[in-house]
């Protein structure tokens, strides 16, 4: 790990992850640079996992890291370029020459490939397709055809399959040949000679049987699979369920065309939870994380939904105009309105967080909602019951007897209310198969408010003496 | 699959794996067992994944589901019964004998049966240990050593150990001896005498290399590794930024102790990551699905901090309260207070909503709050301006020039305020190591509530004529 070149403070940063923040080991890897001095940095970054040195080439700027990226090995480079970030990669396809980053595109592997492809300009991507081997332009060609957020723009091509009637010696032989170029030879797949998916053999189980016994005895027949069009979180769902290291994929004639592996399943897992943290928080899908995103990109994905709540406003605005004289003739009401409708929406926004995450984990589905509805109207009563009666407490003090009796039965109504909308919202999206993330707490808080609002100041409307206007 | 036996469209809503709804299948399975026709329910669920019949069973009544478990071959009862959720597996452990929830046990994976048994009575565990063999009593009492919430408690000891000077064909040969009993082959752990990691070496490259090289030649000596304290989630965060087969976890001597498998770390991203969406919608953690926690339960978690909140916005109440006279005078300013208090909150939400998640995945780290603060101030501001000239207008028309004047400045502020609240509360959690997602949505909508009622209506008491009381 060439020790002796480097601040020993350096490495230890290095060493535990941590080096993407000390300035110091990227200004003594630049000072090097500048130097020609380049063995040390070569040997530093050889000593690396590549997602490291991806994460710490993540704080130079393009003309500096193409300069790192050529000290690397051809197969090194290609695994660091794939840690990258996407819209990294696109500057840095400008900065590298065609030749260059043809070389490194053939190295990588076929999903990362087809998804870098899909990214270029059409210009870019003219450019490079005469650079690259007639077998990359065909896998990039079959693989960028599918829709984004589907199974088939997530699976790879490089898989082993094997015909039934091979022996497990023979099948192993085909392995060790093809190993080199396949993401996983852990799993491999048997197909007949239309490429129908006839079963799947594990590699452990090739080596435990013996030589001579026949691929077709050894494969498991119910085979676990996914089609093109699945949805990519369904495809992340089912090899969390089955605990798969891979996932086949067939096209509408039953043909094998790719599979999607675990880690890339756990990556997709990852990039759905956070969409849907979003959504509930009522933020648009960022493409980059939040730390690259900029202030007009964060603007704009946050804009659209405070606007419409705004104008969503209105509604509890209106309803307060309209018993303007209540208001008037008991200005304690108005002490205990953000106390109620808050409550409401916190309650609804309860529901629906529980409910949003319920449904995209698969834990509910849609013919649960009667089983939930009524659940969640015991629930809901109890927590109202209970609010009801801390709430009682303060409207007796700030507002007396009467205005304690109104405070109360408001709290109760508004839970219950807030709650049920906040558990159904979700399922009515799902049911007209919108995204049920968008019940955010917001929205949920905004039909909430407009809701308690009215219930709030008809009770009181009701309850208290009004002198005539 | 014994096509005979059961309607075809019983066997095809099976087969896609949505058949624990049809009430037919279930019947239809629970006959034949009570005509002591058993051999087509047998060979019904031999034809089926573990997970789905599992997960067909969990409808079954625990009585009924022994009786299936005992028609099922030893291996396939163990690995269903690792698919049923974990209360379920306890009360089967008392309707099951003695004997056979050990015969269930000993074949299940060590993880598995260490978290099992650490969820048994003590009675339970003193019952069942002298039915375990001397192997599998000393792997529970390793595993079920750690904290819950740690790689230690996540990990398994079934793994496989080389030792440097061995060949590539003598490691296939230990491989190839020891697959029945481990986890993974796939990944094979390089350790010294004192059974510490000295390098990890892949199946793959043990396949690829010369039958006589030397293991401590093919291994990679550059190993990331987790230690038995580590959060649970950063080791599956590990293996998701390294894309791992299995992560190897030492003890404080550096010694091995046990390895997390990928599918495993996929399970606790999927775990964490709801618990995450829970804390942000202020419901306390569940130990069971949505769909199988009772209305106590749900009570529980969820009244705390509705009831806290109810306190929180006493705040606001005392803050209106000191205004009103500003509020007797000018009634108007109601109409704008839920839209304005509402604003101030939304925006905090989506500020907190971002910045938990970001800290959660990695994405963002402590050392980036002031360059998120600078970012976040410029986001706001300009959102704020947005909102305050969409609510000019609704001010105009509702409450004329100088109410317009009061509600746009008091937006800018307010949006303002709730967002630098809302990104600076899961920093600031984070820095006392308390969980970033606390900072929950309605909590910020309670703390932005407060600054807003005081905001809006010290803005309106300086800018509007306000008659001597």
């Amino acid at each position: 790990m060439h020790k002796d070149t480097f601040e020993p403070k350096d490495i230890l940063a290095a060493v535990d992850g941590s080096f993407t923040t000390t300035d110091a080991l990227r200004e003594a890897v630049l000072d090097r640079l500048c130097a020609g001095d380049t063995q040390p940095v070569q040997g530093f970054f050889a000593a690396h996992h590549p997602a490291d040195t991806a994460n710490f080439l993540g704080a130079l700027n393009t003309d500096e890291i193409c300069e790192i990226l050529r000290l690397l090995r051809l197969r090194d480079r290609a695994e660091v370029f794939g840690y990258l970030p996407e819209p990294l990669q696109i500057d840095l396809a400008r900065c590298l020459g065609r030749k260059e980053f043809a070389a490194i595109i053939t190295e990588m592997s076929a999903d990362e490939r087809a998804d870098l492809f899909n990214r270029l300009s059409e210009e870019q991507q003219e450019a490079l397709l005469p650079a690259l081997a007639q077998a990359e332009r065909e896998d990039i060609r079959l693989l960028s055809a599918y829709e984004e957020g589907t199974a088939g723009a997530v699976m790879t091509s490089e898989y082993v399959t094997l015909p039934p009637d091979l022996t497990a010696r023979e099948a192993l032989d085909k392995l060790r040949r093809e190993a080199p170029d396949k993401e996983t030879i852990y799993t491999a797949y048997v197909i007949d000679a239309e490429r129908r998916l006839m079963g799947v053999v594990s590699l452990r189980e090739l080596i435990l049987a013996g030589p001579g016994a026949r691929v077709a005895n050894l494969m498991e027949r119910n085979v676990i699979f996914g089609s093109v069009g699945d949805a990519r979180e369904d495809v992340a769902r089912k090899i969390a369920t089955y605990d798969l290291l891979a996932l086949p994929i067939v096209n509408g004639n039953d043909a094998l065309v790719g599979i999607v592996t675990q880690d890339d399943a756990m990556d997709v897992a990852e990039e759905e939870a956070t969409e849907d943290f979003h959504k509930v928080g009522t933020v648009g899908r960022l493409a980059t994380g939040l730390k690259d995103a900029g202030v007009s990109l964060l603007y704009r994905k946050r804009v659209l939904w405070l606007v419409v709540l705004v104008f969503g406003n209105i509604f509890s605005g209106a309803g307060i105009a309209a018993f303007e004289n209540t208001i008037a003739a008991h200005v304690a009401l108005v002490f205990f309105l953000p106390l109620l409708i808050g409550s409401g929406g916190n309650a609804g926004s309860q529901s629906a967080t529980l409910m949003v995450r319920a449904l995209a984990t698969g834990d509910i589905r849609l013919a649960d909602w009667s089983r939930m509805l009524g659940k969640e109207a015991l629930v809901a009563g109890a927590l109202g019951l209970t609010m009801a009666v801390a709430v009682s407490t303060i409207g007796l003090v700030r507002g007396g007897p009467e205005i304690a009796v109104v405070v109360s039965l408001t709290m109760v109504l508004i839970v219950l209310v807030g709650s049920l909308i906040g558990i159904s919202l979700p399922f009515l999206l799902s049911r007209f198969n919108l995204d049920p993330a968008s019940a955010s707490a917001p929205l949920i808080t905004s039909i909430a408010d407009a809701a308690g609002v009215l219930i709030y100041f008809a009770i009181a409307t009701a309850l208290l003496p009004i002198p005539a206007a």
